[in-house]
Order: C-alpha cells, then structure tokens, then sequence
C-alpha cells in the first residue's frame, strides 16, 4: 500500500465509483481529508454541509459528505475504527503553529493540501476547504466546551469511501508535534491508503 | 433604529471600533451574520477558525470571531440573550429549499448576504462565507446528534459586536418557514440593528 509519511501529505484522483481506504498504520495518527469536484475545483467537501444531512457532529458508516453546492461528493462505506473523527477544527496552518509559539517553518495540514494538488499539476485554489480530520479526538462536555485528546483509534484501523463523483482528494498525516493530538508522544506517524 | 424584515437582510459597512447591536425585536427569529474584511472581501470570518479560538461550540461575551487568516475581525462585547447560537449548520440556500420539496423561488439567507453586499456596490464572491447563526437553537445530544428547536430568545434580547477592523457585515433574518427553526408559528419575524 502506498505510504503517506507522518506530517506529510499525498494527492491522488479518485473516479466515481472507485473506493478509498485510509489506514491508520499505528493507530493515533490523524489524517485530514480535503476533497474536489475534479470537473469543478471550486466545489469542495464541505463540513458545515455534510452535517446538515447527518443531523450529528460525527458521520458514520452510510453517511455521505457533501460540497457545498448541497451534492455527495464521498460516501463513507465502512469504518473500521472507533468511529472518533473531528469536524470542529479548521486544518492547521502556518499561521497557527506560529501563533502556537513555533519559531521558523513548521509543516502544516494547509500547505500539505497544497502540495498533494500540486503533485497532481494542479494549483490550489486560494481557500483552503474545510477537511474532514479522521480518527481526531475531540469531545464535546455538555456545556458545548471540547478540547483535543490522543486519538482511540488502534493500529490497522481503516475508514472506506466511496466516491460519488470524480474527485481530487488530497490527505495529510497531520504534523501537530506540541500536543498529543496524534498520540501521548506527540509525534506524527506515516499512515496508509489504498485504491480500488 | 433600521429594521430588517422578516426574511430579508441588510448590508452595512462598520468600522474598526464601531458596534453593531443585533435586536431580536419579536424573540424567536435566528439572524445569520457574515463578515468580511472591508479592505479584502476573501478574508471572512471563518466559523471553524473562531473556534479553534473559543473550544467551544458557541461563542460567548468577550468572545472574538476570527477570519480564515486567524485574524480577529469581531469581538462579542455582549450578549443580553439566553446566549443559545447555532454554529454548525450551514446559512440556508436555493438548493435547500428545492431539496426540502419547495416548488418555486424561496428567499434564503445566501441570497439575502449577495443583495446585502450588492446593495453596498459590492459583488458579492463566489463562496458564501460561513455565518454565524445567532439565536438559533440547535441542541446537541450527547452522542453528538442534534436537532433544531425553537429560539430560546425573548423579544428585545441583543448581542453586540464591536469591530476589530473595518468590515463589511451581512445580516439575514433566516426565511426559513417550514420548521420552527423561527418559532413555533414558522413565520418569520422582523429584526432591528443599531450602529454605534
């Protein structure tokens, strides 16, 4: 199976109907997940309305996110993890590790998502969308308050989708390394994917 | 003070340390708020990255909404509100309403934030930003299902903003009126505004 390097990101295509897999190899990395219409880059996976057809924080297996134009763009087939995934928190960013106190160039979800539709010779658009970040954990207190805890995935865990259109999707094995957001030791760890 | 009809908007330009007072004048109508950046429209504020800031689900007084560029552009001074607001649901659009089975045009509030800024000589960009849904009540379960209910809002209740860079403000008094999304009668209700 391809490899994607902690902190690191790829880009690949995906036609309508071909299925990807996303394995968690060691179990507490978090991958954030940006997807395109391939015909139409504008037209992004968005959260806000993905949860506007699930009516909850979280999707699960059968659950399909949608753009912003209100169609499926990905179906989430089966997850084969605890089913922990954040849609609270915007990717990290330059900005944000700067403002985390992080002197000089830090890798970031952001300019992975960049790079990963650079890889395929296309230059992103100047929004960056709204990801979907797998096997984040995040709970919600009942007073709307949350905070970021290691993830409760386990190694080999695996989330499948399904594409409803042809899409580009760009991953990142997010490179947060200052809190344990990707495990207790807080060091990003190489994930995996596969195509089919 | 301007009123803003019951399923309209109003467009308002507010600078660095001005406030905008929003009065929920009958009690149960959900007002969306968009903001962008006056001297670059594409920097708006960004509900995923606001709260990033808060770790919260809601904003509250003394609270600021950040823009995608991690930036301040409004502070919460206020909130004379049982402090009940919607940040997970996306501003109501044409296609909601066609999916949700109605024949003909609906007013909504993305159309309501284009004339907003239209009727400030300004075209509006192609993605609608992220709104903050003030009083709109929508209660989360605590497998992270939620619901939408009725405003808890009471008739004269009012948040204010104060700006921390020259803005250009969308409101839309959400026409939403096929579910109690604007009290129980469904039936949108008149707003009033107050620059200050």
């Amino acid at each position: 199976m391809p490899v994607i390097k902690g902190g690191e990101g790829a880009g690949l295509h995906l036609k309508r109907g071909q299925e990807l897999a996303i394995v968690n190899t060691h179990g507490s990395q978090v991958v954030d997940l940006f997807v395109h219409n391939a015909a139409d880059l504008g037209e992004i996976m968005s959260i806000q309305h993905s949860r506007n057809v699930w009516y909850r924080l979280q999707p699960k297996a059968g659950d399909q996110l949608w753009t912003q134009l209100r169609r499926p763009i990905l179906t989430m087939v089966s997850d084969g993890s605890p089913g922990v995934h954040d849609t609270l928190f915007p990717c990290c960013d330059a900005r944000r590790y700067e403002q985390l106190g992080v002197k000089g160039y830090h890798r970031n979800c952001a300019d992975n998502w960049r790079a990963a539709l650079r890889s395929l010779a296309i230059e992103p658009p100047a929004t960056v969308p709204t990801a979907l970040n797998l096997f984040m954990n995040v709970p919600v207190a009942a007073d709307g308050s949350f905070k970021i805890l290691p993830p409760v995935s386990r190694p080999g865990d695996r989330v499948t989708f399904r594409a409803e259109m042809d899409c580009v999707i760009a991953l990142s094995a997010c490179p947060v390394d200052m809190l344990p957001l990707n495990g207790p030791d807080c060091k990003p760890q190489d994930v995996e994917y596969l195509l089919s």
